[in-house]
């Protein structure tokens, strides 16, 4: 039964100069697509413009839970990429593809005992401690170790990002980090002072991410560096490193508008030494963490329409063989996308569709999506599909997860194999 | 380094009979535990209740997507259920599991053609038809063998059920069937009766899940009754099966109050027999498919906490090694639970503590949960989690999924073993 092979393709969708449907037959759907040379595009941007704006010490450091895999190890490792991991399972899949621990960042709100002792028999370059009780027993654990721990200290700015509730982590109430307020912060460092394994080089802040306004960059880093004028003065330390965390937002759809890397880099480096000279701070090294909009706009996913039915209230609804469990970001952030056809490009939109995955709920991918009259087993293509949708995949009615297939050079080939029904029950007992 | 392992115990939650804190020991957190005993009592209640209310002929089909592993096909093989399945997955999983085909039923808004041949092949007791494309498919595909294939129709009755937006699943707007408004029903039974290969038995609907309110059931049954009715006078074609889908709710808080299944059953049966006598309507047989109500409240999730933060306002939050990629249902659905502390559970609630997960986005789990002061390397206990959780587990973070645990009889197994580091890069190319 080849239902799926009877499409006829007068202008294919292309990615990185590969067509489209030529994925979709080497790999069937649903497919996530990466576009390497967007990555490496967005690596060097991001390289060029701190290495412009803050000649004196920046790093970036790609934030692994957007995206990682094997293979994207080894591009952020030939970029020169620093890596933040953030589990055990992300310091697992960089040490297994040779990322060199000396350029890995080890972050977590809830580090366990084992993640913490991997991260130090493996010498991973900095921990980002939480809190202080996890200060205290990656002291205790560094004990055996020839030389004091790096670390720096995660704080909680308590300022809103203007960004979705779930992805805002730095406002007042959040779980990460030692809060400045209320001199949270302030007891930790002076504790971080006094243990013997420890050596604090520093500190972290994070806002969230999707972030459009640059703005609240600029207020962390005055806050960030009252705080550390402050603390010169009440003990006398002076940070060396300063991680300024990501968030930089990216295009979802054409109505988004985000900053560039570029006016992204300037504004956070020109905010970071105005303050560090105002207050006679001696400047810092800078880190900054970047992973949706190194990522993002890299992936695409392919989709098979398999039926195409008329709702209710007279409108278009395509049933896709894709849904929650590939892109649960639609369900859990009301997340919108860009949507075309990759068999037909030049058929211009004509109406408004409703996308509705496979999955036993609701489901509702895209509403209203601006597309071409659709037929069943044509090709839909969401874009900026890189960031947190293989990395939040899920087997929801034990369906198994899509490949991720990499195009790079005209070249094709896969990142990560398609689940088989047999992967489905190989942990049951 | 045996941080863990420093518990008193005064008096432990138990679970089955087993202690939660041995089942913590034994198997690690995050860790879902299965009370079989609770699935087998559902069961029966199930069974009993329609068998009273329902003498004619009734079946219980068990909804796989709420929890599906070898071990639960085996459970309710046992039970004498019928078993609902919703992917190629699902039905895998109960063919490997050696669950009788004759007692599956296959369901599925997008079904490929490599479900469909999966089913036919298989010789699958019914196949649940989501649209006239599908039926269609079904037929051409159903030639090459020897006897034609056993349909249900899949309904929209076009019913708001009073749950949650994400699970509704029979209102006016709904991907899942043929709405009964505009025709697209009738003008699917008048094909499928002339299709040579499609033997149409009934008709199914459902209306959504968690649902408390009985009189909706009522409701659907007078719509699908009256439109069976219409279908009658101008088809001449009378239903020998109607599937009522499943949906009834579970107690997830305290203040939550589901009818009894006692009570569902005599309710629908009635409303049922009641249209059928009405409209002088032979009596169909009946079929219905709870998932939630047999495995929701069998579930139990064990997390440890392991670290004990104050935010800004004062409160207290209990960061525990699970989150969103064990249960997205809070962040999905706003879900609220009811959490007990399993290693103490004389400790009696005393403040409002909010529990967060070890995500990198804020992650909460439980907003003000009562609970008892909470100390790191306390174990807490999250109740009814036994539906949807498991089964829409992800990796997010690159975190191993829990292992799943079962108690019977003061014996516990598991269902379901832990992922391992190696597991997370096993399909990395």
């Amino acid at each position: 039964f080849q239902y799926y092979q009877k499409i006829s393709i007068p202008r294919k969708l292309r990615i990185c100069g590969f067509s489209s449907v030529y994925l979709y037959l080497l790999y069937g759907t649903p497919l996530y697509v990466i576009n390497v040379y967007v990555i490496r595009r967005r690596c060097r941007d991001y390289k060029e413009a701190f290495c412009r704006y803050y000649p004196q010490s920046a790093t970036i450091s790609y934030a692994a839970k957007a995206f990682l895999t094997l293979d994207m190890c080894r591009i952020i490792n030939e970029e020169g990429l620093s890596l933040d991991v953030a589990s055990a399972g992300e310091l697992y899949t960089a040490l297994w593809a040779r990322f060199p621990a000396s350029r890995i960042h080890v972050h977590g709100n809830c580090k366990t005992p084992e993640e913490i002792e991997m991260a130090l028999q493996n010498r991973a370059h900095r921990i980002v401690v939480d809190n202080e009780r996890e200060l205290g027993l990656i002291n205790d654990m560094s004990r055996r170790l020839p030389a004091k721990t790096p670390v720096l200290l995660r704080l909680a700015p308590g300022i809103e990002a203007p960004t979705h509730d779930y992805i805002k982590t730095g406002h007042k109430d959040t779980k990460f980090g030692l809060h400045l307020k209320g001199g949270l912060a302030l007891q930790a460092v002076k504790r971080a002072l006094t243990l013997p394994h420890i050596r604090l080089l520093g500190f972290h802040a994070h806002l969230g991410s999707q972030v459009f306004d640059l703005r609240s960059y600029q207020e962390m880093t005055v806050v960030i560096f009252s705080w550390l004028d402050k603390l010169r003065r009440l003990t006398g330390y002076v940070a060396e490193e300063i991680n300024m965390g990501g968030g930089l937002g990216i295009r979802y759809v054409p109505a988004d508008h985000p900053p560039s890397i570029r006016k992204y880099a300037r504004v956070l480096c020109d905010a970071v030494q105005g303050e560090s000279s105002r207050l006679k701070y001696p400047l810092p090294r800078l880190i900054v963490e970047p992973g949706r909009s190194i990522v993002g706009e890299a992936g695409t996913t392919l989709y098979a329409v398999h039926y195409v039915k008329k709702i209710s209230n007279g409108s278009v609804m395509a049933i896709v063989d894709g849904g929650l469990s590939d892109n649960p970001r639609p369900a859990l952030y009301s997340a919108r996308y860009h949507l075309s056809l990759a068999n037909d490009v030049r058929r211009g939109p004509s109406r408004r569709i409703t996308v509705a995955g496979k999955h036993c709920e609701a489901d509702v991918l895209f509403k209203d999506a601006r597309l071409p009259e659709i037929r069943p087993s044509d090709i839909l293509a969401v874009s900026c599909t890189g960031a947190y949708h293989y990395s939040m995949a899920s087997n929801y009615n034990r369906y198994p997860r899509p490949a991720v297939a990499s195009v790079s050079n005209g070249r094709a080939r896969l990142m990560v194999r398609r689940e088989s029904l047999a992967d489905i029950v190989s942990h049951d007992m």
